[in-house]
């Protein structure tokens, strides 16, 4: 049995007899009876063993360190007056492993930066229980929500010779290591990829409906809270659709997630929301009954200016087109203005890639941000480019070689009628469903860098 | 609408207008009707529509090329006497986008090699619409698998600086490219990993169920119909569990993937079955359906032997404690002796991992392989060493340096009882499921020696 089990069954199981392995949380000795808690990781939740002299093995269980194993026989006893439902009246404990006396864990509190140093540890802990199995519900219910909407799952590759996409700097790919790309193990230069979206919109020219979940890397020198040299990124794309259809998968699919991380991880959530961020399930919940709305970026730009010409303050003052937006200007916008998450679209051509659409106006191409309360951008997407002369035009202005990207340019000369898709930073949407403040806090065995431990 | 609706949707929608955007698969006309075949990568059906002079865009239509993405307003009509259910007479089409004549995929059958050499359109072809489509579905079904059974989903890393396990050579990642590491990006040697297992391992210490899925890379100049550069695995670790726990749940995964498979994927499993690999259903159906066997090392060495003595010939006619079984010795124990999937368990402590547990015998290991019919060796895994002792000896015959992996072995002072898991290459699964004969044509963009494209 593990504790999960007896949580989900303790009604049924009330006076009977129960076996539990399980890790040691702490190990106390009273006069009369001793209390030792578990947990074996299959739910949040510890379990408490009570155990007396006349237990069987009542001397090794006495002697079990933190983090010991031990299995436990006994009998589960409801407890409706304290905070736990149920505990155990040991009648037999084995002590299967000893854990060394510098376990490095014991029960006091531990800084972020300590546990971050810990990383093969740290998921023993409460706190990052709670944050990892809502990563894994939460990738769970990506590829849920697209599976049941006819979306085909593609594994775009890590490895690739695509170094044209500007997204960011790239990491290179050797066995020589002598920048003789001609000798090397593919024959040309390798990098590790910034993003499977080009890879996928070929793919949505196949199945109409895709969307990629997979790693992708930045060799950035960023020391900040939110960057990562590796991090998860999902992008779907949707063939024949539009900016609008964008907007509507963005919405339903960010609603799905964080509806079924609500469903299925409350005890995580609630713990987190103590530990954390006061405030978080009515944040997260707003996001599942929010009507999200829609602003043009020049919209945006007014309303900045206005709370600007009434006395607001934002570090960045100068409002003008083509002004990428800041965090700041992003969260007035969706915390103090819509008070709702707010897709922004319409962005200035000159700050977007070469892919996107432009628009009639001549100046500004069919780009969506997605901005939520507390965070401010949380994924971006476009209708793409299907006109071939307008996107040689773009590759032009931002001096991309378009031969290196022929393959996919020249997608729009074998029919291509519209296509749309978006980025989802994984790492991102966790803290913001978990209230980490912190992307090291979210990956099981964070990449930054001149850091990278086990 | 897409196809797959009207395919879902066609008795409620006899004789009702539909309006459809697809990609033409083929164009004839006739002289009094002509017939436009379309796809739109929903369903691996496609859709035939018939028009006529009077229909509204005949002049555009009747030009479409192949590949042209055309938009068809038309009644939906049943045909009972065709293969397919129904077909739409136009009556308005639409040319939205014309191709070129250059499209390389044109309706005549292409080779495995030349569609390689596209992989950013091969996908539009039925058969990697069917590989694709299955591919994607056994990657959730894995999900769905190991999350309804309490696993948590861990992204191990992609960049690691383990280089000691042995699994296979490994590409270097850096920014420098001049071996100088500790000024590298990292501050240290970083390569891409071979294997999520140790990190995995750590976190199945934490969670007690816990599964990989993701990348993984050898730097090995293979030039096999089997090897790829870059392919996903999966690996789950169960906590307190032993090589009994891991045979029973490599079984229940394998049966729960190919039996969601053959619910959702028949149509791609009978085109594949007819077009790559006769009696595939039946192939696989037999694996949901068997009851797998288990035997010994020692025992299949008697059986070799037995076989051999009785004049069987392998090529490998030598057979002794200590042989690596070939692939024509796992295929004639689980094809012609048991007749269904063969676990092979208590291999030669010498031909297998460091991280394995010695049995009491002091010769042999926990390990195990699942031997599937048609295929052979299709994952493996074990026990692992929880003895400190015992592990450290292992690391001395394998020269390995355990101070590299401290983290990892160090895990066994900290309670350690019993760890089990296997891992599973995703690609070779879905190579025996498509019946596909080639690792290059079951990932979307292969990487392999010498060969970097898209």
């Amino acid at each position: 049995m593990d504790i999960k089990f007896l949580y989900d069954n303790h009604d049924t199981l009330k006076e009977q007899k129960v076996t539990i392995i399980g890790r040691v949380r702490s190990n106390r000795q009273g006069k009369v009876v001793s209390f030792m808690v578990l947990n074996d990781g299959t739910v949040l939740n510890d379990l408490q063993v009570v155990y007396k002299p006349e237990t069987i093995g009542f001397e090794d269980g006495s002697k079990a360190r933190v983090s010991s194993i031990v299995e436990i026989e006994g009998i589960l006893v409801p407890t409706p007056s304290r905070p736990q439902p149920f505990e155990i009246n040991a009648t037999s404990i084995v002590l299967l492993d000893q854990a060394v006396e510098e376990y490095p864990l014991q029960k006091k509190e531990h800084s972020p930066e300590f546990l971050r140093e810990i990383s093969h540890l740290r998921a023993r802990t409460k706190t990052f229980q709670a944050i990892f199995r809502i990563r894994s519900t939460a990738a769970f219910a990506i590829h849920k929500f697209f599976q049941e909407n006819n979306y085909v799952y593609v594994t775009t590759p890590v490895i690739t010779s695509n170094d044209a996409e500007g997204a960011g700097e790239q990491f290179v790919v050797t066995v020589n290591e002598d920048k003789d790309y001609a000798n090397d193990f593919f024959g040309k230069k390798a990098s590790l990829t910034v993003s499977g979206q080009l890879n996928g919109e070929s793919f949505a020219q196949a199945f109409k409906n895709i969307y990629t979940f997979g790693p992708t890397f930045r060799a950035e020198n960023s020391h900040t809270t939110k960057h990562a040299s590796e991090f998860w990124m999902i992008e779907p794309e949707v063939a024949f659709a539009d900016i609008n259809e964008n907007i509507q998968l963005m919405q339903d699919m960010l609603k799905s997630v964080v509806g079924y991380v609500l469903e299925k991880n409350m005890t995580e959530l609630e713990f987190l929301q103590e530990q954390l961020e006061p405030g978080l399930i009515d944040k997260i919940t707003g996001i599942v009954n929010a009507q999200f709305k829609v602003n043009t970026y020049e919209d945006v730009l007014k309303t900045l200016q206005n709370a600007i010409d009434k006395g607001h303050k934002f570090e960045e003052n100068n409002i003008y087109f083509g002004l990428d937006l800041g965090t700041e200007h992003e969260r007035f916008i969706c915390e103090e203005i819509n008070k709702c998450p707010t897709f922004v679209i319409n962005y200035p051509k000159d700050i977007k890639s070469f892919y996107m659409k432009q628009n009639d106006d001549g100046k500004t191409v069919a780009a969506v941000d997605l901005l939520v309360p507390g965070i401010g951008e949380l994924c971006g997407g476009s209708e793409r480019e299907a006109n071939l002369d307008k996107i040689l035009q773009r590759c032009e202005f931002y001096g991309i070689n378009p031969e290196e990207l022929d393959w996919y340019i020249g997608l729009r000369k074998y029919g291509f009628y519209k296509s749309a898709g978006f980025g989802l930073g994984f790492e991102r949407l966790i803290m913001y469903i978990t209230g980490a403040s912190n992307i090291r806090d979210v990956i099981p065995f964070p990449r930054t860098p001149k850091s990278l431990l086990y």
